[in-house]
């Protein structure tokens, strides 16, 4: 049947942005489908296993007979639980009226702006970040405003030249992905107060996207709520689906002042009731259960990152950080794209696929470039791809550039 | 810590509705705990188990390591069971393009809104009717137009006054019920004929809201988009949550022509990336399977409608119809309150819930009263309570209207 009827669509769809990474994904399959070896730097899913005690928490809770529906904001065992995971984290205190489950992270954003943002108000976005951020602000009426990050002694930092530049009366909201997806960027104690007094200066309200909290390999992850003032400003994005290899799962929470957490738990009655009842069993297992499985997750992901890095910093016109967080690498690769004469990301990508099978993202789907930038840099992502292949791949990819 | 902002929250808020009935399950949660016998016809959600192929296939699904993101409109081997499923009971030819699978039946009447609806436009919608049709209208910058239901001879009928009194040429949605909550209203083939008219006369795109297309007692549930250029006007709303008791699972679906339906699959990705990925197997077995589970909930409902409809009639001042399709029943308890002096509906309910132990939702739960409403209605969900509680809390009631 043909709806023919394009002019009945809502206005506010052709604001509406995707993530452009499915189409890299696509491209690989059918690559991969033509009888070609694909190594998946693509996509930021994890190929491991769930750990067993929470696939058995929730299968007991589906036979205990919690298939019906629960309370909008989650069970009060769960919310229980996140509290008191997030507050001895965070070294705050939150109670379970500050958490609202959700069905992922991700749903946290749409929620956390339609709860905050008017049309016309300004939010602070990371570009490059996760393009859900500036999708969500321009599908709703809002003017997003990207800042970005440079290359600093040992990671990326933040631009803080970009944030003061973009900033203005009108801005209400930042967006703030520390452990950054996709330049795997960490601010450092000395950065998150610059942050923190750049929020209070501007009077603003804060989406802390901490989706990779509990991926790293060293140190401990520092959220910008745990600062003075601030937590009464920040909502945080938690999610089950990294730590614990829930991503098709659908598990997260909203955390945070009752406030927003009400709103967004208001917003659960009206956009789906509730998330899946049983699984927030399996999610309190995961939280205070036996930690042998995300332990696992975190030593294998570390094996990864330090093949890869390690190969990709061989490679001539590859220069690569060493992040102690996330699952992402974000190397700049200006040198590789000169030697190899490409001007565009695309012919980089396309090439590197087609003639070593190596697939990734690059500096595009995370953003619109922005004016003044003049260094290329493409994502690595070693979430889906072991070390044997990772060596094998880069190998590959290593000649290539050599050639 | 205290937000105490509430002057950041958006404007939009202040026009965001929720389920007043979830106020009477905790009313009647708490009336219990205090010791007392309660007879729960106040929520629309299944006290019954959810049928063991489908819990077996989406456990296996799980140990077949289906933990990851799957594609935002669903599995392909879903879309392609739900194309199929939907097109049978239709009399319609959809193919996996028109499904887009979500996490409950409910996230398609927000996306439905979004995809459609421009600030400023009408929106037609049952009152009473699901409440988060009203809620979603507004809350995104709508008019919401109420139409109502009168008693006919057998059911409930649409009321065509109130749709054209109401309908103007900025008009563009219209949000169908058929086989309607609270009212248990279903459409006789003529009347599905002249809303067809109604709607290609005022050029209108029609969410037809399914969620009881099987829950039915007798016949065939008949559908809006079968008549003839309806499909191509129609998204149909379905959702797995009452006919395989999944209402805690929550998955659902869009089906409709492939533009809004591609629109829907992109606001999948912008607002929680896919539902979960393995219940989807799950949902598979569901609709190809053995159909035994489905038959048996059925088949416990019609117990359940008839012992309820026989006392229900039984009690002075009320008049009930007995409906073919929901498990809701809407009687008329205008001489109930009458005969018991009675002048608003919460002294109704709160004097049935503390002298009887009877906990309903009230015709208020279900939309503001129109101005022109003289009859007053209750709502009995029958979908939570067995019959010889629906007997013994019944009889209670008719004792005490009596007394």
């Amino acid at each position: 049947m043909t709806f023919g009827r394009h002019s009945d669509l809502a206005d506010r769809v052709k604001r509406l942005g995707t993530e452009t990474a499915f189409a890299v994904s696509a491209e690989a399959a059918r690559w991969r489908e033509e009888g070609h070896t694909v190594y998946p730097f693509h996509l930021g899913d994890l190929n491991l296993p769930t750990p067993q005690n929470i696939v058995d928490a929730t299968e007991k809770a589906i036979a205990d007979g919690h298939t019906g529906y629960c309370p909008n904001a989650g069970i009060l065992p769960l919310r229980e639980a996140l509290a008191a995971d997030v507050s001895a984290s965070h070294g705050v205190e939150y109670g379970p009226q500050n958490v609202a489950v959700e069905p992922g992270g991700k749903p946290v954003i749409g929620k956390f702006i339609l709860a905050l943002m008017n049309p016309g108000d300004e939010v602070l976005y990371p570009n490059p970040g996760y393009p859900i951020y500036e999708s969500q602000i321009e599908f709703h009426g809002g003017k997003a405003l990207p800042y970005g990050y440079v290359e600093g002694g040992e990671n990326f930092e933040l631009d803080f030249d970009a944030l003061e530049r973009q900033v203005t009366r009108r801005t209400r909201l930042l967006m703030f992905n520390n452990l950054q997806n996709p330049t795997g960027a960490e601010s450092s104690p000395q950065e998150l107060e610059r942050v923190a007094e750049f929020v209070l200066r501007h009077d603003l309200v804060v989406l802390c996207d901490e989706a990779y909290w509990d991926m790293r390999y060293s140190g401990a992850s520092r959220s910008l709520a745990s600062l003075p003032d601030m937590a009464e400003r920040c909502v945080i994005l938690y999610t089950f689906s990294k730590k614990f290899a829930m991503t098709g799962w659908r598990l997260g929470a909203a955390v945070g002042p009752a406030l927003p957490v009400d709103v967004i738990a208001k917003l659960n009655v009206n956009d789906e009731s509730c998330s899946n009842h049983f699984i927030q069993y399996g999610a309190i297992e995961g939280l205070t259960g036996d930690q042998a499985g995300p332990r696992e997750i975190v030593r294998i992901l570390r094996e990864r990152r330090d093949a890869c890095v390690g190969l990709l910093n061989q490679i001539p016109g590859v220069r690569c950080f060493t992040p102690e967080a996330t699952f992402y690498l974000y190397p700049n690769v200006t040198g590789l794209m000169e030697r190899k004469g490409f001007t565009t990301y695309d012919e980089l990508r396309r090439a590197a696929l087609h003639e070593t099978g190596v697939s990734f993202c690059t500096r595009l789907h995370f953003g619109r470039a922005l004016p003044d930038e003049k260094e290329s840099y493409v994502r690595f992502a070693y979430s889906g791809i072991d070390v044997p292949r990772i060596q094998e791949g880069l190998g590959k990819l290593k000649a290539w550039a050599e050639a």
